[in-house]
């Protein structure tokens, strides 16, 4: 099973997936073709050639699989698929709802297909969606995702601003009160980070620390670069 | 009915419902008696004794409904009822369970129960659980909330910092994909102000504007202290 699990596609100063473009060109393979599912946004069609022009100057061929005729087939025939970010809500349900989520799961399971994912696309790989970030403007059939990792993420994971006088939750109080009701390690990705899956190996990525959280433990820092396979032989223990 | 729609319970600076207790003492009424619902956090008892401490000054003695035999009856005899804020899935996910979802809503709407509720507990009363800004760390058996007012509410609304490098989305855009999929109204409460509904009027509190969303329009700025019965006649048209 190959993964590739990036917090984020867009980073800060950055144009689509620039601050990791050798990664990525790596995954894919120089003159490689992507299968791309843009359903985490609106625009389908305009979330494509974001991609598409992202990925030419490395020689990269990307196709929308909503702009196919039959997307299951485009998925079952793909040797690199990228879920992209968005709301993850609005994403899972159509994955569930066009079939996607069974057909990617069993092909990426089974190492026939390489799966890159950013932000919402990276949620996708946990059990559930019950580490995003995002509003909930849309109601999936279930919170169960891909379960291609067992572990939590958060992508986008932001230290507290101790400047801020808004009174909501940080990102930190959320996943505690995620582990309130879950024992289930969550790994925090900050922004500009991945995690790379290859088999029962694991390594994370980029320039900032990632910040794993488990129940009954004091978060710990894991430092850049770090291999962290024993995240893939964890038993997640959801609620009912 | 009568509803007490806060943005906030903590404001920044102060201590719990500080901000607006003499507003709350009107509501429930000196020398009141408030049933209280403290599902959206783990420690019932600990959140019961916070709220009990502050309204005591007020002399209105508070009870938990978790600590009742009975939290059904204890509602269905009550004449002001409190849903505090925190994890606003785990809150639903537990009003679902428990039946109080129906009893509230049927009292209420019967005017037979003033309602309150912060954060959260705000989010409660609108048709959806579409425009929390939580954690789904739990998940209800669907999105369907109580359903008093026929427009949704983000709670804790909080304008773009122009100054962020944090790749997430704000607010606004949050909101703004929410109307892509959903046509219907959200009124962006600020911290430390409150919509406040009896019979067909509604009013804004506090000290800063709402900011209400609507499909097709650009958001607009509604003035402290405006009247709002406008929103309580729209028809919400949500996505399957």
């Amino acid at each position: 099973m190959e993964l590739f699990l990036l917090s984020n596609s867009r980073n800060h100063g950055h144009g689509f997936l620039e601050h990791v473009l050798d990664e990525v060109s790596d995954f894919i393979g120089p003159g490689g073709h992507l299968a791309f599912v843009p359903f985490a946004l609106k625009d389908h069609d305009a979330y494509t050639k974001v991609v598409a022009e992202a990925l030419a100057p490395r020689g990269i061929t990307v196709t929308g699989v909503h702009a196919t005729a039959d997307p299951l087939r485009a998925v079952a025939e793909a040797e690199v698929l990228f879920i992209g970010g968005g709301n993850s809500f609005r994403l899972l349900k159509t994955l569930q709802r066009t079939g996607l989520r069974e057909v990617v799961r069993e092909r990426v399971l089974a190492g026939e297909l390489r799966y890159m994912g950013s932000s919402a696309g990276t949620n996708m790989a946990c059990p559930t969606l019950r580490t995003s970030n995002d509003m909930p403007i849309a109601e999936p059939d279930s919170f169960e995702a891909l379960g291609l990792v067992p572990f939590q993420i958060n992508p986008h994971y932001l230290d507290p601003d101790p400047s801020s006088t808004h009174m909501g939750e940080t990102r930190q109080q959320r996943l505690e009160e995620f582990l309130e009701d879950n024992d289930v390690p969550v790994l925090g990705l900050r922004e500009g980070t991945w995690l790379r899956v290859s088999g029962s190996t694991a390594r994370l990525g980029g320039a900032k620390a990632a910040r794993l959280f488990t129940r009954g433990a004091e978060p710990r820092e894991l430092a850049p670069g770090s291999d962290v396979p024993e995240l893939l032989t964890m038993t997640p223990h959801f609620d009912s």
